[in-house]
């Protein structure tokens, strides 16, 4: 087959418009039992079919009686009721002919022989709910295209009804396809891809209304994926194709789409996202979905999430907007609307958004994301410090309640998130890694509540408070002890390339693999280097810079590299021979002021916990001698 | 049995710590499959066992070779890669040694032979996604006391996750009680009232996370309520009682709980919820539900959803709140905190809380409410105009998209606010009934879009616009023409006390409904009673007063009055007997400004419809010539 090289790049919402304006779906509609409608979406108004209370009722345990007879009581002058004068009701009783009021039970005492005394007066119809106090018949009780609540249940009920019609939800076929990716749970060879982009999809159909039915996955083949198609369009109102959107040798959506029906969209200006099919089969809309995980995401917000809502008679809700202020600079290309994940954290009262990994493989970067940074097509990017709106992701409650690292990287980080969460899950702890020297800045730029650091001063020879002196002079900074970490170098297990120490990375047969500029490993690194007299641009591979501890070690594990340095539990982790070259410190710089948060307070006693450290003993590689203890540096 | 009378007054707060402390649950862990955790709650923090990739893989299509075989690559110096050189490689495919770049395939120019010319270099790694670019093994994927979402469905499968421990949801055994009610869908016979409390309570069950378990309606019998609750026991978690939580003669719930386990709380300080029970029985929490619609939902709130919340794992969430100006002046009792249902809207930028029934039998106070105003014991209420804080139950958004309309009382105003939803599902319409002079009172404060108003100007027996110049005259109001409605004596089928007009009123066995001051159908009545010169004090009724044309239809059926004045509409829906007495212009005052907004264009297309006249035209009683009509008046 020849190669198509060159998507289109058409403009998103003319994509948009295009698709939603050729979809000729038809809105089907069901009769359900309303005690099974909780969030379907009802077709028509229902109008109330009985009144509710459907009789004169009593509001109050009492006694029924006429108004009139008690017109004349009073403290002084009490009335007497004599049996057969008044009725007791409960609540909810009906009161009727010859009684219109009702007098509560505390104000009517018994005076022997069936009489009772009471000393006010009531007005007619006084204690009684009214025929149709709730619900008159007739009365419309829900709109249509209403999402049904719990509360709406009870008032449909009351009102007599017992089924609704509610629109059908439309039915999504979800069909995962390409030779490389197996199915969760087999055993992974070189080149194998777990299939996991239909789960999310089928998560996301759900969310918007639909009801989706997942197929085995098909291998690229064109015969194969075509009788799945086939098969796919005569079970559902929509099929899903993931992947083979795009225009590689093994692509073959937007040739079936235009085989079997019509092609309408075949690329568009969206970064991730762009190699997307749009189209219709048997005039069923059909989405082709690219692979990696993040366009996929981009992809079904943008075209199928309003397409299943509006089928599921659902309101296209505008998606919820903060303005935040962008902690780094941010480029982004003229050819293309760029959809940025972001971090989002409240420090100051300001919003600050720090901008995720942009690429589309990062699944992590969604599943990290508190928002979403939309950057139009005719918009270079943004200066640091600049105001940006973000489309958020998550509840603003939960990001205020977020505690702000930024800093050096270390597995403990996580740990101690889940441990403050699990604590009190109002709370979550964000760590963004950039490196201990990023991290001090972003505290001087108001922009995080700390800064996790490990920073040898060379003259000195002491960690980190000769940089808080140096670089935060004008702020009340404190530091929080952490933990001495034993840092080392990495080799694939049984040290295969017998490396002995720093000395070896300059060798010809050595591939290294280092970390970013700033972060502590890396001064560790290239003071040791120094020390060593070792000109760095001898050594292949320096400038590889990983920027977590973990990526390092997984370079080492996987080959693309024969040594790193990182710490032990990195190493420990990965299964990696591990050379101790010293031992460091990793510690919490902190605002002052911060210190009296709640949120602060429990991270503290969080690391201060028996669970902390009883973990950070198992894990090994970590000293806790002074864990928590507070510094007061400037 | 001896009645106990009076409830404790408990604080709400403390009532809830009592019971929240004494709770002994047991949070329950159970393994499912990730791919059917959507929504579920981790139980513990998730960590990947594959890496993402789990190799190097092409981030392109293209060729993979190696980077410094590209170095000398230039426009006019291209290097030719020979067949054997290079590898075609599609995105996710495998780069192993001997190769550690890609090209893609459009900086690729095949010249015959298998050989290929590239004109810029690429530098090792490039285009390569590095093993664990998205997850690196042991990296924590999801933190415990997680909501698990689509996407991290999707991250889970990548890191190799199969299965994941989240907590079981608490299983809620609801048990309806009560002699008097009856399962949805029975012949009504008097005094008997649908059971829908429990298929509300299913509903906030599963809201909050838990799994719920509904009973047959059990009757007011001690031995009947034990067994049930027994059983309940067996097979849940907590059991709920609805209702029976009071002091009457058939509330057994305090003594079930008393004499089967514990009794810990009978009667809290809140309005409405107050009659509420909450015990242990077997160590379970047990909680007796009042069975008034809204005071069951409030203790729900108040006690259910923080126990059902945590038991699952989830935060207990603040409400959303919003400050917004009073719109009208509300008195509450010192003896309770009182929860009083409000819709709010946006007139003007600003937001307007109007209190809803405050009736603890008002389901539809609830279903209409877009917030809840907490009133604090200690406060004994609000002037209008004043700034309160409103926890939401909608979306601000759904909110700000409002119609505001405040006045006068037509069953249209309903099939409007559906047709306008209908159309746009992002717009509503909200209408409070005050009647006319309320509703021009409203605009004239800021706190309405428009007025729908029918008031008679004795001196030009003209309609509307006289009050308007006369009321609003420093404001620029058009009137937007609505309907002309006919007006009539309203009596039951047959008119068995043959009524023949308004003189008849008076009358020593007639019972009258009258609406409420300010109505215009008050001011028609007032007008030709007038005219007929009868005493008001004469009739008898005169001061039972009804807000709307439906619940004084509803009287006159059930009996409860002979004779009311109201729309035909509504004796048409009751099935009355109809005097006409006068035809009346039922308009919309509307500031002017108020003209150029989306959703009051889109009011004014939905009744210059014809689908509204239609409509119209079928329920009878309308005139529908100058319908949608804009006059300036001011």
């Amino acid at each position: 087959m020849e190669r198509k090289i060159y998507l289109d790049n058409m403009d998103v919402d003319e994509a948009l418009k295009l698709f939603l304006d050729r979809t000729g779906y038809k809105q089907e509609i069901e009769e359900i039992h309303v005690i099974q409608s909780l969030g379907r979406v009802t077709a028509d108004a229902v109008f109330a079919i009985y009144s509710s209370p459907n009789f004169n009722a009593s509001a109050m345990d009492g006694i029924a009686v006429r108004a009139k007879d008690t017109y004349e009581a009073s403290e002084v002058n009490p009335v007497i009721f004599k049996k057969g004068q008044y009725k007791y009701v409960d609540t909810g009783d009906p009161i009727s002919e010859p009684y219109d009021a009702v007098i509560m039970i505390e104000d009517v005492v018994e005076v022997g022989e069936g009489n009772l005394k009471i000393i006010s007066p009531v007005f007619p119809w006084q204690n009684v709910r009214p025929i149709g106090e709730d619900i008159v018949a007739n009365e419309m009780i829900i709109p249509s295209n209403h999402i049904i609540g719990p509360v709406d249940i009870g008032a449909l009920l009351s009102g007599g009804i017992t089924t609704i019609k509610v629109y059908k939800k439309p039915r999504v076929g979800i069909i995962p396809t390409g030779t490389e990716i197996v199915e969760p749970g087999e055993k992974l060879k070189i080149g194998d891809i777990i299939e996991s982009n239909s789960r999310m999809l089928e998560g996301l159909v759900k969310e918007y209304g639909g009801e989706p039915l997942r197929y085995s996955i098909v291998a690229d083949d064109y015969e194969l994926l075509k009788a799945a198609i086939k098969n796919a369009l005569m079970e559902n109102d929509i099929v899903v194709i993931n992947a083979g959107s795009s225009a590689g040798s093994e692509d073959y959506t937007s040739k079936l789409v235009e085989d079997m029906g019509e092609l309408i969209v075949h690329g568009v200006a969206t970064k991730p996202g762009k190699p997307v099919v749009l189209g219709f089969i048997e005039n069923k809309p059909v989405i082709g979905v690219p692979g990696y995980p993040v366009s996929a995401w981009v992809v079904f917000e943008i075209f199928a999430k309003p397409l299943i809502n509006r089928w599921a008679g659902r309101q296209i809700k505008q998606e919820k907007k903060v303005e935040a202020v962008l902690s780094k600079r941010l480029v982004s290309s003229l050819r293309n609307k760029e959809f940025v994940r972001v971090k989002l954290g409240k420090v100051n009262n300001n919003l600050i958004a720090t901008p995720l990994s942009r690429g589309a493989g990062v699944t992590m970067s969604l599943v990290r994301a508190d928002g979403i940074l939309e950057v139009p097509q005719t918009c270079e990017g943004y200066e640091a410090g600049e105001k940006v709106n973000i489309n958020l992701l998550k509840d603003l409650e939960d990001i205020q309640n977020t505690i702000v690292s930024i800093g050096s990287h270390d597995l403990i980080m996580d740990i101690i998130g889940n441990m403050i969460h699990r604590k009190n899950s109002a709370y979550n702890l964000s760590s963004s890694h950039v490196g201990s020297m990023a991290g001090l800045m972003a505290l001087r730029r108001g922009e995080a509540h700390m800064a996790p650091i490990h920073l040898l001063d060379e003259e000195t020879g002491t960690y980190n408070i000769e940089y808080i002196k140096k670089y935060l002079a004008n702020m009340d900074i404190a530091l929080i002890k952490g933990v001495k970490r034993i840092q080392g170098i990495m080799t694939k297990k049984n040290n295969p390339k017998s490396i002995k120490g720093i000395e070896d990375l300059a060798r010809d047969d050595i591939r290294f693999v280092n970390r970013q500029k700033g972060a502590g490993t890396r001064i560790l690194t290239d003071y040791l280097l120094k020390n060593a007299g070792i000109d760095t641009e001898k050594i292949n591979g320096y400038q590889r810079e990983m920027t977590t501890h973990m990526a390092v070690a997984a370079a080492v594990a996987s080959g693309s590299a024969d040594v790193g340095v990182g710490v032990y539990s990195a190493a420990k982790a990965m299964d990696l021979n591990f050379i101790p070259i010293g031992e460091e410190e990793y510690d919490f710089a902190i605002p002052t002021a911060f210190l009296d948060e709640i949120m602060i307070k429990l991270f503290i006693e969080v690391i201060m916990s028996k669970d902390f450290k009883d973990y950070l003993n198992q894990m090994g590689g970590y000293g806790i001698e002074n864990t928590g203890h507070i510094i007061k540096c400037n």
